[in-house]
């Protein structure tokens, strides 16, 4: 049962990442400062795909960077990659093997950027192409599907936001994660019990908004890799920009709505879809109001700055998707069709 | 039946467009020149998003311009905008109402970047903020489903790609677009036939690469919209990095897959779905080999570039989402719970 004990490694792999790693995270943003940089280039696949739309909200709401998130097809299929002048590129990958995302930091050194490699494999082709390797000291992960590795690379993307920082709050904030995530791990039970109200269930909708889109996406992601469910995930606003229309009595809606700036925006259409569309409810969340209007509810721990909300928000996401794999009948370890690591160009 | 008629007006628009517009687009082109950007910075939400992906690859890979796609709450709700400097700030809004997207515009001209909008409304707001704008002239869109708008987005952005490129042959072959279209809605009692099979699906994959990446967003968001299908857009890549364990046996998988750069790695993937997974195919494409190996097909015109293939290959698929709207009996004027114009913030 690799699945869910590294879902329980966590808080452990959280706490020594942030003891051993903050002095390089620290490293890195100075060469970063120095380098003027003026944007972020970013390339990541699936689970890390997911850590980088973090970074996008992160890094550019709070470090002021804008993040381009890469085309790596138009690195390697296409062979005509952009002008990456005054970019930082960074990839970001658990195994550091994927063809496509190693072309993006290797043209990324050939057009004489910093390059930032985050991965858990330091002896891998990705982090051997770049300038600097952050790495996320996960251990071993065993299970197909990505758990530990990607709170972990939030975690190091947190630390470089804060590294790149000068208030020096946050890293006590950063300090507090660990014990948030084992919180939320004593939630086993519950999530265990509201699985099985959802295992009928063929399709649904994930949503999340600002920090936690990447939290929308991620948890998607694990529902279609784990239980085969057609999940589909949404920003708030892009939703309501037409896919809205699917929801009819009873259509599954997850959300991941901790308090924050976006709180009241989520809550809003949580409202409008439970009253005027019927729809079945699925939150996590540490606010009354939205526990309160869901068939379903995963309370969090409240006090969790919105910034760090991803990194805790997910865990029981992860749990949900392994008991629902459970529940109906499928096999957590080895999900069909699907290797540990993915080449593709 | 507006929808239908502004699906088939598509062609005498495009080819306005480009008579119209082109030396405006040459005018902005020289801005752009002259003004060393770095990037753009790109703002836009639901069909107008699914453009900007198109821009993504034509802009990054011919013009070699590097495209971050904006995270609006960041202007909005967050109040945290990044740092914008030697980008291009672009807003994409068929309306130009939506308040995220006109927050980002803003927020560029507030920092002393240059401005632009693609909008089918001079007089909007949106159009009001930006330094330049480029009218897509497609006329009022009475359809909640854009259609005519869209193709007209792509449009613009490859009108502007031209306009800041040296290789004249380009522009002839845009001219020949509104003729490939016409070709392409030729086929419209074979697509309402191709439909009917499709009377019962409930959900599905649509998947393109590259050029293509934008229609799959596009053809998925019409199916959401029209038909209520829960619809999940891929890239062939991203599809290998997870969601691929959904499909199995019958399960319907839609793929735009024209001729190109990118159609070795997509009919690979298409033969692993057909082969190994015994996955339905729908495909749009002008390649013999995607065409056998599918149950249904609609064949593209022959020798579409594929920089340009987005604005054809998402007719038939219009078609598609119209027809399999009519028999499952929905309304296509005014499909339950969506607006014409979506006001985000």
């Amino acid at each position: 049962m690799s699945l869910r004990s590294e879902i329980f490694e966590q808080p452990t792999i959280l706490e020594q990442l942030l003891t051993e790693q903050m002095g390089l995270a620290r490293e890195i943003a100075q060469a970063i400062q120095k380098s003027d940089v003026h944007y972020v280039f970013l390339a990541a696949r699936g689970t890390s795909d997911n850590a980088g739309r973090y970074a996008n909200y992160l890094w550019g709401g709070i470090n002021r960077l804008p993040i381009a998130l890469a085309t790596p097809s138009l690195f390697t299929l296409y062979e005509q990659p952009p002008n990456l002048r005054d970019a930082l590129v960074v990839g970001i990958s658990q195994s550091g093997q994927s063809p496509d995302i190693i072309a993006v930091l290797e043209e990324g050194k050939r057009q004489g950027c910093l390059t930032l490699a985050v991965t858990n494999a330091t002896g891998s082709p990705l982090a051997k192409t770049a300038d600097f390797v952050l790495d996320i000291r996960a251990g071993q992960e065993l299970s197909v599907a990505a758990t530990k590795t990607y709170t972990a690379e939030l975690m190091a993307i947190a630390m470089l936001s804060v590294a790149l920082d000068k208030n020096t709050n946050r890293h006590r904030e950063l300090e507090q994660v660990p014990a948030w995530v084992t919180e939320t791990l004593a939630l086993e039970e519950r999530i265990s019990r509201i699985a099985e109200r959802y295992r009928y269930m063929e399709q649904c909708v994930v949503l999340g908004r600002g920090y936690n889109y990447a939290t929308a996406f991620e948890w998607s992601l694990k529902l279609k890799e784990l239980t085969y469910v057609v999940a589909d995930p949404y920003s708030s606003a892009d939703f309501l920009h037409g896919p809205i229309a699917m929801v009819d009595q009873g259509f599954p809606v997850m959300a991941a709505v901790p308090d924050g700036r976006v709180f009241d925006n989520m809550l809003t259409l949580l409202k409008r879809l439970r009253l005027e569309h019927h729809a079945e409810l699925l939150v996590i969340s540490n606010r009354e109001e939205a526990i309160q209007l869901a068939q379903s509810a995963v309370q969090l721990p409240v006090g969790i700055p919105e910034w760090l909300s991803p990194i805790v928000c997910i865990v029981p996401a992860q749990l949900f998707a392994y008991y629902l794999a459970n529940t109906k009948g499928y096999d957590t370890e080895v999900p069909r069709s699907i290797h540990k690591i993915t080449r593709t160009e």
